[in-house]
């Protein structure tokens, strides 16, 4: 049986929110667009003092990186976290997240991709509902005004997010008949795959597990499901939300629709493909670790929100 | 404390070897080489029955290729198992694999690659050693003159095996002095990080590890080092061995030597960089699952013999 989500308040006009980059490094010129619709919804946009921050592939070492996200968790003015992108860099510094921060003051925090592992530890930790959704180096042209609408709707709204499955998704035929009700937890495909065997590796079973990649082959997405199949991470788990495999072609004539067609398509619980969320165009936002319905003959994944 | 390996006899002239392929598919060209190779060293080759089938990026269907697997397994005329190539797939089917067949007959199993996941298997069903050495999917410019010589010593010969640093390996740098004596484990990073949290990974306590890595840019390098880390199988471990990394390199400006430095650099063990073996140029072929010895000062890792 799963623990209940705690739920953050949602964010109101006025509300501060705080950019963070516990991943990989952005300018300022590249969240412009972010706090400019951020501001646009009545926030107050803060950036965290490390979060243009660069080492390597990172956005600062990992001491810096984790202090901005502590800093943003522990500060009762600030009501929202919000990362600016992904990249790499998350697991590093997760182990040093101040839960009891977190648990003293549940907060939106917004995030996907790298995100992932942020949101998977805030789960373990404090059983804080997060939302997945892009971060705040925005781009029009992959999330135009319904990916905006649908983020501002996560974040300062109560209703139960509903995404429908849009036919012309790569994943779309992916698709095992059936109703789910559980929680949705999950993310990016990589992020899940490198929790197995970590405390961070949600418990699936009763879950509705939602997956999403960029820039895998087909071989590897293959073969990221079969680490989770063999891990024994799928054993009981409600159903499989399918997002967004954005870029995983690769030259051999098998494409990711059918890996996922495979290794999905014998576990016997319902799946839904072609759902818009992840890192292609009009990306939708979701909460996660919130009561959730598949309903794969109606193609709608309906999420309670993370906000209360 | 491990148990003590299970070794097979060397091969000897006249004896029969089979080719399979657990993974990707291959061709009878690509492999003519190798036959002609192993032909030379006296041995008598078999090829088999669905070496060469093709279903998608595998070498036939998981059913095929595990029948393959487990048919030259349990024939008491074969004496070693040389797998054609890696590619990916083997995962998918070690579950599978016939380990009464492997226990009552052991016999000598080469690959490396994907085939790491058929060796790890192996170890965990029976603490069968095997060899860690190029396929019969054979190319001279990769693998000349010394790598033949170097595999047929670890097949047919009885000494140990003595692997030099080489300065010029890209990971030579990646350094930390000291001596460690411990079972050698391991082999391909990524079919290792994609054991963590399966019975196939193997208990690294007392053990060097081995690992070596091809295509995968340093910030995967991180995040798989890092899931190691973070799932405790490092812990206790007795040094590492680092073979090659190869076209391990993108555009950011950390190269997988500085990723080795930092993420091996601080676990407290002798960490030996610049090992020729991998997917890189002039493969030396080693044991694994046998005592070996890492003397950083003497840039040298000493294996005992795979065969009896």
């Amino acid at each position: 049986m799963l623990d209940e989500a705690v739920r953050p308040a949602a964010l109101r006009p006025g509300d501060t929110v705080m950019l963070v980059s516990p991943s990989g490094p952005t300018r300022p010129e590249r969240v412009a667009r972010g706090v400019e619709l951020l501001t646009g919804w009545g926030l107050h946009v803060r950036v965290g003092a490390h979060a243009y921050a660069r080492s390597g592939f990172f956005a600062g070492e990992d001491a810096l990186r984790v202090a901005d996200l502590n800093a943003a968790l522990a500060d009762p003015r600030v009501r929202g976290v919000i990362c600016t992108r992904g990249g790499y860099g998350a697991q590093r510094v997760v182990d040093a997240i101040d839960m009891a921060a977190v648990r003293r003051d549940p907060k939106v925090v917004v995030g996907f991709s790298d995100i992932t592992a942020v949101q998977l530890a805030l789960w373990r930790g404090a059983r804080l509902a997060t939302i997945h959704g892009p971060g705040a180096a925005w781009v029009d042209e992959r999330t135009p005004e319904q990916s905006a609408q649908s983020l501002r709707a996560a974040l300062m709204g109560t209703e139960p997010v509903v995404v429908k499955r849009d036919p012309a998704e790569e994943t779309a035929r992916v698709s095992v008949p059936g109703t789910a009700r559980g929680p949705l937890l999950g993310g990016n495909l990589s992020l899940l795959t490198s929790s197995v065997g970590t405390p961070d590796m949600p418990d699936l079973a009763g879950a509705i597990l939602l997956v999403e990649e960029v820039d895998e082959p087909p071989y590897k997405v293959d073969r990221m499901l079969t680490h989770l199949r063999r891990a024994g991470v799928l054993r009981g788990l409600a159903g499989v939300a399918v997002g967004q495999f954005t870029n995983c072609a690769d030259g051999w004539p098998v494409t990711v629709a059918d890996v996922l067609a495979d290794r999905l398509g014998d576990l016997g619980v319902p799946v839904l493909g072609g759902l818009p969320i992840g890192h292609g165009h009009g990306q939708v936002t979701v909460p996660v670790g919130t009561p959730a319905t598949l309903d794969v003959a109606a193609g709608v994944l309906t999420v309670e929100p993370a906000v209360r």
